[in-house]
């Protein structure tokens, strides 16, 4: 009996020879594009009268002598006066978080994104190892590729550190072909030799996968030690400097549209350096609900780079091969040619990427903004909700940080918001009354904590936020990046106890509550970090948060970002876990009282 | 105890954390390169003022805050007005015929070469799984990196093909790192549904590996047909036009500058094209003795494309990252960055491609054109000889071809030489004697036989040749192509018994007689292919074979080419081997006597 490696190559021969003779014109193809001019991305050239014969998802030809392969039972899709494109590849998002892959993906059909890399990492730091081979199980035989990033889990929380997947683990995820290679590393973690992380990178390099990487601000010898560990990537720059000097460093330079943070208006002017742009592209690095329903995904950060002025043709290399080259996946995908997947979308013209068809493995999965191939939806076990392991209700004393002397105001180690994203670190007085620090809603600075959640439940540090502008009420959220904790600020104590208590209710989600009025809440019960509804419930769920946080007097332009991320080791530079406040630049706790 | 794989991670983590250390300025370099131009590949640039620090045989550093990490360990090159270029890549070449690994090594190191892709397809004839694996140690802890393409093993032979290397063999070889792809598979096989050759590239698709391909002469549906197998690479155009069409479906296609042809003058003029050229190369597919020690090896072939026209940093890049890319081994090679294998050659200046510097994995390997660091020579075993099993010396009349009729002459199909490569099929008519073909010299038509050497030793076919120009004497080779077969070409019979006794005796070689006399000989005793002699001494040697058959008449440039590849299938289009004749147009045995 052949073996099942002989069986799956007897399958690959057979298709090879059902490929061949469509290209040879001894039999019909499935389907044929007849009429578009083609994107040649990789020429660079616009080319007219091709026809593209598809036989089993695949590619069979594309040229002018398709006619004898075009019969009765073939699909004849007219693309006359049309551009035929790619499918696009979105080299770097999140798709494990906020909304299921199912519902992200209803969006990534319609724009036009036939391939997916996706990072794990949220889902990993409350699910673990089991959470990412659930999200695996969801990423699978969906209309679209998606590929997966193992998790790094660079984490500024001890705790969820303990609890990281293990090198044993991250071996066992490396061996599956869906693994593309080790997800964002920070720099800061690499450079100063955290071993568990250069240990998983020892680890991806054996196994002749990619590393990712993320030097936010890193620059020359820094930058330079962090990608002498095998770093192939970043989607950090924010200038054309930074682009320009990770390009000479061989780096693959994702620009970033995305949710947190959007970059491509202000380094498009690197569109008119004379370079080569091989090892440049697009990316979203994960898409804000409300933006994915009201003006899409990849087809939206393509047709902007073009707005911008990006050479049509070069943007459209930005967000296909250029991708599949640096990720080896260019045998399969990221161009129009024969033996690649049928990944093609039919836009109007090479200036407008509004996709009238998208073609994913040879199926048209999208029609005029219509899903034709509605994408799987993976059930989630009941064991991935109930995350939020707190075994008792918060109270307002919960929050006391109680002080030693008898002193009627300390200094105190301020977080104070330089940006929606980046915090620094403020030395402020606040004061003291029974013996309790107190907040000061009259200077903006509020009591903030981070509550663990998963592994030692209830372990709480209290600090203090300046530039939530938050008069009244408390928002938690349990959103939080890189660590398993809940994040929740708040004028008052109680109104913060209460946030954490419902969010206790929901199993995870977002908050927002005045007195003893829950104003707006997301439930996000599947690690805490995500919910099955539908897109656009989501999206709505946001903007009621967000209305109801700027009702309470934030001036954030997006409060859940703003809180996700004081846990991250990712965005400069005084951050909080339950463990207590981390300056980044030095890479330590710092005190919270500091006279 | 650690297993093997945590100790190989071990390993890799402690050699990040020395490399991060130079970078960042707080352990000193190995070596440092300091003052020169570097051509940077990824952006197409020249620029100025960079150091480059290397440790661990890796570079740490390329920039200009690179002062801290000289110290007085530090071996310092003063690249003062030269210019930095990566090492030269050769993406397709054959080191496993006529030459031994050491000693083309020799060539290679002083061109600035780091990095050989080679095929094995030339011992795999003869010697089989076991002659390639002794192919790959003799390419293993080599002063350059050294990849391999198995087999494919494309023949006219029946006794080759019953004797080729298994699926199961082939499984074997991709799993090893060194096996890079599959090698040139030879188009007509594929898009005629050749079981074996598909078999071979479905498991090399299973690997994950790279399928080269040899689609010589191809175009649109045969072509398309061709490449929908998979099959991502060609070495085989010969014009413009043919390069334009194979870049536009996506080929990775290396321009050849080698023995057999040389292509890179006629189709020079691509560089006028205004297209992207990521996917162009250049490549040596094999490289005359006489050649490499007269002009050189890769640096010779980039000069000369620099002097054709081609943009000096294009021409660069078609020798570096673009091959590196497209085998996927630019992570650690292909480009002068952080964390890639120090594999730098230091020029005069870009136009000048004299590698007064080859530095390999950090070492200097060679220094204005003597080497540094010798090339291993590596012990092939005995039982790699006496590959020539014939058994009883031939005469005369084994060249015999008798006639059934009394008629005094024959129409033949004979072998005429359209070029040195290239034959065809021409029907003329030959004298018979006493029941027996003969030649007609004065027509030029003359004997020629295959005489197969391994499997079933002795079994001839004989035929006709024309266009060889010899007035008397004979030639015999056992360096044929894709067979196991002895080629013997001969004014009269009893020079071609004499030339190919004389080939047993040395067990595989280049004979030239005449009479009773050997003009000239080498002996190619290891698979009857390659000899271990230096390359002068082969050089010469095969300048005495070329001289020897000119003064018997020849009239071709390179007569060893033109024996070797009668038996090939990969050149158009009558070939021969033991079992007969072939038309490779119908791809199939046609009968010597047509009336």
């Amino acid at each position: 009996m052949p073996d099942s490696g002989s069986k799956a190559a007897a399958t690959t021969t057979k298709k090879i020879h059902e490929l061949m003779k469509v290209a040879l014109g001894e039999a019909e193809a499935d389907s044929a594009i007849v009429g578009g001019d083609i994107v040649n991305v990789y020429t660079g050239e616009v080319l007219s009268g091709d026809t593209v014969l598809i036989k089993g998802g695949k590619i069979a030809y594309a040229g002018k002598n398709a006619g004898k392969s075009i019969g009765s039972s073939t699909q004849v899709i007219d693309a006359s006066g049309k551009t035929l494109i790619p499918g696009f590849i979105d080299g770097h998002t999140h798709i494990d978080y906020i909304f299921s892959v199912s519902e992200l993906l209803r969006y990534a059909i319609k724009s036009g994104t036939t391939t997916i890399i996706t990072e794990s990492i949220q889902i990993a730091f409350p699910l673990g190892y089991q959470g990412i081979i659930q999200f695996l199980k969801a990423t699978k035989n969906q209309p679209v590729k998606i590929f997966v990033v193992a998790p790094p889990m660079a984490t500024i929380s001890p705790l969820a550190r303990e609890h990281s997947i293990t090198t044993g683990e991250l071996r066992k995820l490396l061996r599956r072909k869906e693994i593309i290679g080790l997800g964002e590393s920070y720099w800061n973690y690499v450079i100063e030799g955290d071993q568990r992380i250069l240990d998983f990178i020892a680890e991806t390099k054996k196994s002749g996968k990619k590393l990712d990487g993320h030097s936010a601000g890193a620059r020359d010898n820094k930058l330079q030690a962090f990608i002498s560990s095998g770093i192939s990537s970043c989607h950090e720059p924010t200038t054309v400097e930074e682009i320009m000097e990770r390009l000479r460093l061989g780096i693959f330079v994702l620009i970033r549209e995305g949710w947190a943070r959007s970059e491509l208006e202000v380094v498009s002017k690197i569109k008119d350096e004379k370079i080569d742009f091989r090892k440049l592209a697009l990316t979203s690095d994960g898409t804000q609900p409300g933006r994915l329903v009201t003006e899409g995904y990849m087809e939206s950060i393509v047709q902007k780079a073009i707005d911008l002025g990006f050479e049509p043709v070069t943007a459209i290399q930005m967000a296909t091969i250029n991708i599949a080259q640096h990720f080896g996946i260019d045998d399969f995908t990221g161009g129009i040619a024969p033996g690649k997947c049928a990944d093609i979308v039919i836009i109007p013209d090479i200036q407008t990427i509004q996709p009238e068809y998208v073609i994913s493995n040879g199926q048209v999965i999208a029609r005029n903004g219509q899903i034709v191939v509605q994408p799987r939806k993976h059930t989630f076990p009941k064991s991935m909700q109930n995350s939020v392991h707190l075994t008792k209700n918060f109270d307002a004393s919960d929050f006391d940080i109680p002080l030693e002397s008898n002193s009627t105001s300390a200094r105190v180690r301020v977080i104070e918001q330089a940006t929606g994203l980046v915090t620094r670190e403020a030395i402020m007085d606040v004061p003291v009354s029974n013996g309790l620090l107190q907040s000061d809603t009259s200077k903006d600075i509020l009591k903030v904590a981070a509550i663990e959640r998963t592994y030692l439940p209830g372990k709480t540090f209290v600090g203090f936020i300046k530039g939530t502008g938050l008069k009244h009420g408390a928002i938690a959220t349990s959103t939080t990046w890189d660590t398993c904790d809940i994040i929740v600020v708040g004028a008052h104590e109680v109104d913060m106890a209460r946030a954490v208590n419902r969010l206790k209710e929901l199993d995870g989600g977002i908050v927002v509550c005045d007195g003893n009025k829950i104003l707006a809440e997301i439930s996000l019960p599947f690690g805490g970090i995500f919910s099955t509804q539908p897109m656009e419930t989501i999206a709505n769920e946001f903007q009621g948060i967000q209305q109801a946080a700027a009702n309470l007097g934030c001036a954030l332009p997006d409060i859940c970002v703003t809180l996700s991320v004081l846990t991250t080791p990712a965005i400069p530079y005084l951050r909080i876990c339950e463990q207590g406040l981390v300056d980044l630049k030095q890479n330590r706790f710092v005190d919270l009282i500091v006279g």
